[in-house]
C-alpha cells in the first residue's frame, strides 16, 4: 500500500466518531501548541525561507511563505475564532412525518475525510484543518514543498492539540512529500477521500480538477467583470471601479474588466480612465473604448478571458444590459459580477440573466468573502454549481443525511411511479 | 466540432433564461403531444422490441423497454405530477443585511444544462425531461441503444410540446447515436456540461464516475443491511426484513444482508430463515449464522459486498451495535441502513454511527424513495456526500446564488484573516 493510501486508512479510522468528540477543546489546545511550540515553527520556517531565498524564489512569494511570531499570533486568534463558531454537526435542516407516521428528519452530518491540496502560505494549514476538524472531519494536507518544513512543525503542533483534547492525531495529517505523485493518489483515492478542496493559482486548480476521480469543490478563479449601465450615478461606478480594481487587485474577487454602456462612455470613460491612471493602473481597450480614451492600448481577444490579478483593467463598450450579459456569458468564470445602475428593470434583467456565485447591485465585487458574508470564516470560493457555490463557510463543509424514526412500517405496494423501483 | 459537443452549444443557447419562459405550459403542452403521437410512438417502441428479441436480449429485459397505452398514459401523468410541483427556482434560501447596509439573499437558480446517461427503460426519458425542465435548466438524455427509436419518438413530442409552449425545442436534447464516444464526449465537455447524471446499473454508473470531468452526482448502488439488536420486537425484525428482502429485491432500496445481534440469533435466525425461505428466498451465511440455521449456504467474502438484486440474502452474526456498525463501515454503499431495537441508545448509537444517505429505527429500508419522502418526483436517489444525499428531487435540481443589492457600498480595508486575500 502507498504511504498517501495508508495515510488515508489512518484519516477514515479516525474520522468515526470524531462529530461526538470535544472538537472545540481540541481547537483551543491546538491554538496552546502553536504558541508553545513558537520557536519550533519559527525556526522550521526560517529553513523554508531560506532555502527558498537560495533557490531564488521571488520575493512576493517568499513574503507569502514567511512566518513572524506576529503572524503566528493571528493564526492562533483564527483557531479562536472557529472555535466560537456553532457547530455545523447535528442542525435539523427539515424534517416532517410521513403518511404512515415515521419521523423523517434531514440531519447535518460530517462529509469524513476532507483532503486540501494548496499552494505556499503556511496558515493555510491551521486555517483549514480548524475548519475541517470543526465540521466534524478529518483532514489531509497536501502543502506545497516551498513550506514543507513550516507545515511539519504546524501540523505537529496540531496533533499534539488534538491528543490532549482526547481526539485521534490522525484527524490531522499532512501529505508529507514533495512528491508530485502524492497529489495524484489522492485524487484518486475513492472511498477514501470524501472530498478534495484545491486553493491557489489557477494552474492547480485546473490539475486537480482534470485529474479527480473523487468529489472536488473547485474554487478561487475570478474574471469579475463591472458593466456600467446607463442610468448609472457616475461618481459610484468609479467608486466601486477603484475598489474593485486597486484595493487588492491580486485577489479571486477583484475586477479584471470593465464594460460600459454605449449612451455613457463619451461621458463616463474618460473620468474612469484618468482615476485608474492616477492608481496606476495599465489599461487595454477595445475599439470603441479607445476613441474615447486615447492613449489605451488595444485590447486582444485573450485579453478578455485573462485574469490578470495585478493593476491591469481590460475595457470594452457594450450595447445595453444585453450586451453586457453576452460578454459576461462567454468571458466570465461564474465568480462575481456588477452592475452599477438606476434603473430597476436594468437590475432585474443583470440579477436574473448572470450565471455566477454572487452579482452585485451597486455594491463592489470585492464583499465576496466568507467573512464579508458573515460566515465567520472560509475556506474558499466554489465557482462551481453543485453543492456550494461563492463562499464556503462551516455550513458548506458538512453533508446531511435521513433519519427515520418509526415503529415497524413497512412499505405497501405503491401505485405511484417510482424511481428507486427502475434502479438497479 | 463533434456532433455532440455543437448539441451542447445549442443547449447551453436553450437554457439561457429558461426560468423566466412558461415551464409549466411546457409540460402540458408536451403531454398533450404524447397522447397525440401514441401511434408513432408505440410503432417506434415496437422496432426496437422487435430487434432486442431477435437480438436474445432476455425478456426481464424486454418488459422495461415496452411501451403500450396504459405505460405511455402513466409516463403522461408523472409529466402532470412534475408540473403540479411547485416551482423550486427563485426560493430565496436564506438572507440578511451586510453591516455595511447590503441585502445579501440566497437565491435557487437553475443549474444550466443537465445530462442524463441511462439505461433501458424509455420512461426515464420523458421523466427526466420533464424534471430537469422544471427545475429550469436544458437537459441532455443518453439512453441505451436499445431503446433508441422509442427515445428518438418520445423526444420528437416533448420538443413539439414545448415549441408549442415558446420554449426553445433545444432545452430537451437527445444524444441520437449508439457510439460510446458520446458518452465520453459529454462526460468530458467542461464548461457545457454543468452536471451530469447516471442511471442505471453499477458498471453504467463506475463508468460514468471515473471517466467524468465534469460535476457528477452518483447514484443508485445499495448494499443494504438490517440489523436486529438483540432488545429488538422480533415480529417487527420480521416483517420489515420480509418487506425489505422480498417487497421488491431488484431494486436498490432492497436488502442484502442480514445482521443479527449475538444474544438474540438463536431465537431469531431460525424463525427469520424459515420466513425467508417460505418467501423462496436464497440464504448465505457465516459460520456462526449457519449454526442457528442449518442447510444455509456458506457465505465467501464476495457476499458481504454484493449487491444481489434478488431473491438472495447474506447473514451474519455480530456482537452488538458495535459489530453491526463495524461490518456496515466495511461493506455497506452509503445507501440506506436499518436497526430494529427497542434500546434508546442502540438507536442513537446506530443513526450517529452510520454513514449512509438515510438510516432508519423500525422501519423499512424500501422508504428511501422521493416519492415516499414526499418530494413529488425523483431523478435518482444519490449514494454521494457532495451536493446531494439519498432521493433526489427539484430541490436536489438546482443551484443557487448570492444577489447582493446596495448604494455604492466598497469594502474598507479588512482587518480580518480572509481566505478571499490568499487566493488567485
Amino acid at each position: 500500500m502507498s504511504d498517501v493510501a495508508s495515510l488515508l486508512q489512518r484519516a477514515q479510522q479516525a474520522r468515526r466518531g470524531l462529530g461526538a468528540l470535544p472538537r472545540d477543546a481540541a481547537l483551543e489546545a491546538a491554538a496552546r501548541r502553536l504558541r508553545a511550540q513558537q520557536d519550533q515553527i519559527l525556526e522550521a520556517n526560517a529553513r523554508d525561507v531560506a532555502r527558498e531565498r537560495e533557490r531564488g524564489t521571488p520575493e512576493p512569494l517568499i513574503d507569502r511563505l514567511r512566518l513572524d511570531s506576529s503572524r503566528l499570533e493571528g493564526i492562533c486568534e483564527g483557531l479562536r475564532q472557529v472555535r466560537a463558531l456553532p457547530d455545523p454537526l447535528g442542525r435539523v435542516q427539515d424534517g416532517w412525518t410521513h403518511p404512515q407516521g415515521m419521523r423523517i428528519e434531514r440531519v447535518a452530518v460530517p462529509f469524513g475525510v476532507v483532503a486540501v491540496i494548496y499552494e505556499s502560505r503556511p496558515n493555510v494549514t491551521v486555517d483549514a484543518a480548524a475548519l475541517i476538524l470543526k465540521a466534524g472531519s478529518a483532514c489531509v494536507l497536501r502543502g506545497s514543498s516551498s513550506a514543507l518544513e513550516s507545515n511539519r512543525a504546524l501540523v505537529a503542533a496540531l496533533r499534539a492539540g488534538l491528543e490532549e483534547a482526547g481526539l485521534p492525531s490522525d484527524a490531522v495529517q499532512l501529505v508529507d512529500s514533495a512528491d508530485r505523485s502524492s497529489v495524484n493518489a489522492l485524487l484518486t483515492a475513492r472511498g477514501l477521500v470524501d472530498l478534495v478542496i484545491p486553493r491557489g493559482g489557477a494552474g492547480l486548480i485546473r490539475t486537480v480538477v482534470e485529474n479527480a476521480r473523487v468529489p472536488v469543490i473547485e474554487t478561487g478563479v475570478g474574471n469579475c467583470h463591472l458593466f456600467v449601465e446607463r442610468s448609472a450615478d457616475l461618481e459610484m461606478a468609479l467608486e466601486i471601479l477603484i475598489n474593485g480594481k486597486v484595493q487588492r487587485p491580486g485577489v479571486c474577487n477583484a475586477l479584471e474588466t470593465l464594460l460600459v454602456d454605449r449612451e455613457i462612455a463619451p461621458a463616463f470613460l474618460p473620468r474612469a480612465v484618468r482615476a485608474l491612471r492616477a492608481h496606476g493602473v495599465e489599461l487595454r481597450g477595445d475599439e470603441d473604448a479607445r476613441t474615447y480614451a486615447p492613449g489605451v492600448e488595444a485590447a486582444s481577444d485573450a485579453d478578455w478571458d485573462t485574469e490578470y490579478l495585478d493593476l491591469i483593467l481590460a475595457i470594452r463598450v457594450v450595447d445595453g444590459v444585453e450586451g453586457a450579459l453576452a460578454h459576461i456569458a462567454r468571458h466570465g468564470s461564474g465568480h462575481s459580477e456588477v452592475i452599477v445602475t438606476r434603473d430597476l428593470a436594468a437590475a432585474q434583467a443583470f440579477q436574473d440573466g448572470v450565471d455566477a456565485a454572487a452579482v452585485y447591485v451597486n455594491a463592489s465585487s470585492r464583499f465576496t468573502d466568507g467573512f464579508e458574508f458573515g460566515f465567520g470564516a472560509e475556506i474558499g470560493i466554489s465557482t462551481q454549481k453543485l453543492h456550494a457555490r461563492g463562499p464556503m463557510g462551516l455550513r458548506e463543509l458538512v453533508s446531511y443525511q435521513y433519519r427515520v424514526t418509526g415503529h415497524g412500517q413497512i412499505r405497501g405496494s405503491n401505485p405511484q411511479p417510482s424511481a428507486a423501483q427502475e434502479q438497479a
